[in-house]
């Protein structure tokens, strides 16, 4: 029952504690995002570690929600490789669930993070695109911030019976 | 430790045995799938669930990769609602996170399952939609087979040096 723990203990985190995060845990949260499923198995993403400083403050410019950088100890740009997909499109869905095994395996090695969106908002994939020259086919999906918590939030259970639905709409 | 182990546990199941999933066991597959972030916390998702054996065979004639739900005891369609986005486009990311969480506390709880892609494919989207008379505001974004397994697949490593990427690109 464990994951089920981590599932519903993991909170969005802003705050981060001066505390270095290993190398071997930022493989770890690699390894755990690239066990997720995609279409067709393409594995069609791609990872960019940022931990220079100076790079995380450069994305607080481009991106209106992302302050929390400049306390953050590393982040992960979670891209999908278009020349690399076998069903075109497919890569964003893709994205979103390797995304939140990146999520859960950092609250399960007592990390927080936060996803900052980027697709589908236009300006913002041009953005880190122009930032990190990422070439034509590499298409940001989001950015997570990482680092030790320096906040505590209680768990949210946001289990809604008007969304489950049975049989039929 | 232990939700990295079902992360790295979790296959795609597609052989199931004849035994029944409980209420409690979908109503905590749910409870997982809403716990996942959303862009601004809209909390864009729908959930149809599937148990009747007709119905499942009815998804097999539209979705070409579907025949498992032959033997499935349940299928969960998640869906995107377009009328509770805040910001337009993310429900696709936001539904591959709470597709992810579904597959991961199946994991958990000894269930096997596989997420066969309807988004992008604009087919399947009308399909799903005209088979469950979906009201415009919602899209299918996949559905989830479910079941007790009948095969066993063994954790498979996916993690590529190739593909994790370090301060630049």
């Amino acid at each position: 029952m464990e994951t089920l723990k981590a599932i519903f203990k993991r909170r969005s985190i802003r705050k981060f504690a001066d505390k270095k995060i290993t190398d071997k845990q930022i493989k770890t949260l690699l390894e755990a995002a690239m066990m997720s499923p995609t279409a067709v198995n393409a594995q069609e993403w791609e990872f960019l570690v940022i931990r220079d400083k100076k790079q995380l403050i450069e994305i607080t410019k481009i991106h209106p929600h992302a302050q929390m950088l400049k306390q953050a100890d590393a982040a992960i740009i979670v891209c999908g490789n278009t020349s690399k997909e076998i069903l075109p499109g497919y890569w964003i869905g893709d994205c979103g669930a390797c995304s939140q095994n990146i999520l859960l395996a950092a609250t399960d090695i007592g990390l927080g993070s936060v996803w900052l969106g980027v697709q589908p908002n236009k300006k913002r994939v041009q953005d880190i695109r122009k930032l990190f020259k990422l070439p034509k086919h590499i298409m940001p999906f989001n950015v997570i911030a990482l680092g030790y918590p320096a906040e505590k939030k209680k768990p949210e259970n946001r289990y809604d019976d008007k969304k489950a639905h049975y049989e039929k709409w």
